[in-house]
């Protein structure tokens, strides 16, 4: 058995887009704010990562959406880190509505980097034994986002901002989720929810960077949106969605 | 006596900047849900008002902040409307600590808006009532917001994005908030904090749109950072404020 850790969250209006749902970057921020509540629990939060010259990075999100929580509905959000390797560690979140029914899951891949070298480190004992993690050798291979359609595709230009910078000195992964998903257009947005999508991260993209956000669209097995975060010679991360049409929404754009 | 309402907050890492101090548009992220509950608990929630075909707007803040909360802090936000005329009703904000200290208040003016007309609505009666605000016929003049110097100022632009938009269908307040600070050099808001400052909004940002974020820097009683939101030829947002210079700080930005 995993060590499991829970919290109660409620989906506030600022968490939410124009038809009430929690938005995707802001599920990521609440799911990483329940594993850093969970570190914190154990001991190993940020400030014992960052005294050992340390930060987790996250290198891989898989995602998996029943439906997104809606404005002020409850939810329980549990983690638990299940496996890792001397570089990496897995964890899967499952979001719940009230009656317990799981809503989302979420596995995603972490890595820790040496804040000073700029590169990953092989993960320490102590810091991860706490978790009750099985160790492991097998590196998993995660499923790749495909890639953009060179010929075709959307593309919206960001500026990194002065907030985007959290308090471990990275632009928050919510924001590259933001880009990511902002180069598509909004009727589409509006018109299609997220079932499914895989997220990997390459590179950082650092202060002052103006980052390229490509986008398009691929009907295969399903109806799919492939992306990339670019600099001028970098891919920072790429990303693919699988959508499915949302049936019925009313003049505002909420649920029936 | 007022009608107060309370709630706890815990500030996550996404609420925080780089320095582990919650960031203005997230505390006006924190402030809004907790008038959004006192609203929901008198049964005066967000759909009553759009089944009358209104939503509220936020004309005017006025900060007073002694200290933002920092990670992990735990806060007590409180609110309560004051006074009411036809037309405006002033809420009340105040922030404190787990020793009710208190470490922020912010004074706000709000108005209905007939989402069909798009223009301001008389309040109703059966609206306003149970938050047991003063009927004044008094219309308060807010502090206004001191102009940009035209001849030296910094500018960037923004365009509008799909999450932008929240569940009232209007740009959220927070960006706003976040274009206008934005716009300073990352230096400066790294080496300053807010000690007051006001806000007044003009004329809602729609999707699709580029804002320019104009802001300059004047030293006058204190150190003073003038802003205004625009598109072309309107002035949607403008703002004020008062900065006092961060004494200590260690190489991380955190607080020593």
């Amino acid at each position: 058995m995993y060590l499991s850790y829970e919290e109660t969250k409620d989906i506030a209006y600022y968490m939410c887009d124009r038809t009430q749902r929690l938005t995707l970057p802001m599920l990521v921020n609440l799911l990483l704010d329940v594993s850093e509540k969970q570190s914190d629990s154990l001991e190993r939060g940020e400030a014992y990562i960052r005294d050992r010259g340390l930060n987790w990075i996250i290198l891989h999100y898989a995602f998996d959406i029943g439906r997104m929580p809606r404005l002020n509905e409850r939810v329980y959000i549990e983690t638990f880190a299940t496996e890792y390797n001397k570089l990496f560690t897995y964890r899967t979140f499952i979001v719940r509505d009230s009656n317990r029914t799981e809503l989302i899951k979420v596995e995603t891949t972490f890595a820790l980097l040496d804040s000073k070298k700029r590169k990953m480190a092989r993960i320490p004992e102590d810091i991860v034994a706490p978790y009750k993690a099985e160790y492991s050798k097998r590196i998993r291979r995660n499923k790749k986002p495909d890639e953009v359609n060179s010929e075709e595709y959307n593309e919206k230009q960001y500026a990194v901002r002065y907030f985007d910078i959290d308090g471990n000195n990275h632009v928050n992964n919510s924001h590259y989720i933001n880009w990511i998903l902002d180069s598509l257009d909004s009727t589409f947005l509006l018109d299609h929810d997220i079932t499914r999508g895989v997220i990997t991260f390459n590179k950082e993209v650092s202060e002052n960077q103006l980052v390229f956000s490509q986008s398009s669209i691929r009907e295969e097995e399903g109806l799919n949106s492939d992306h990339i975060i670019k600099t001028e010679d970098t891919v920072h991360c790429s990303a693919t969605f699988t959508w499915d049409k949302v049936k019925r929404r009313n003049m505002n754009g909420y649920d029936q």
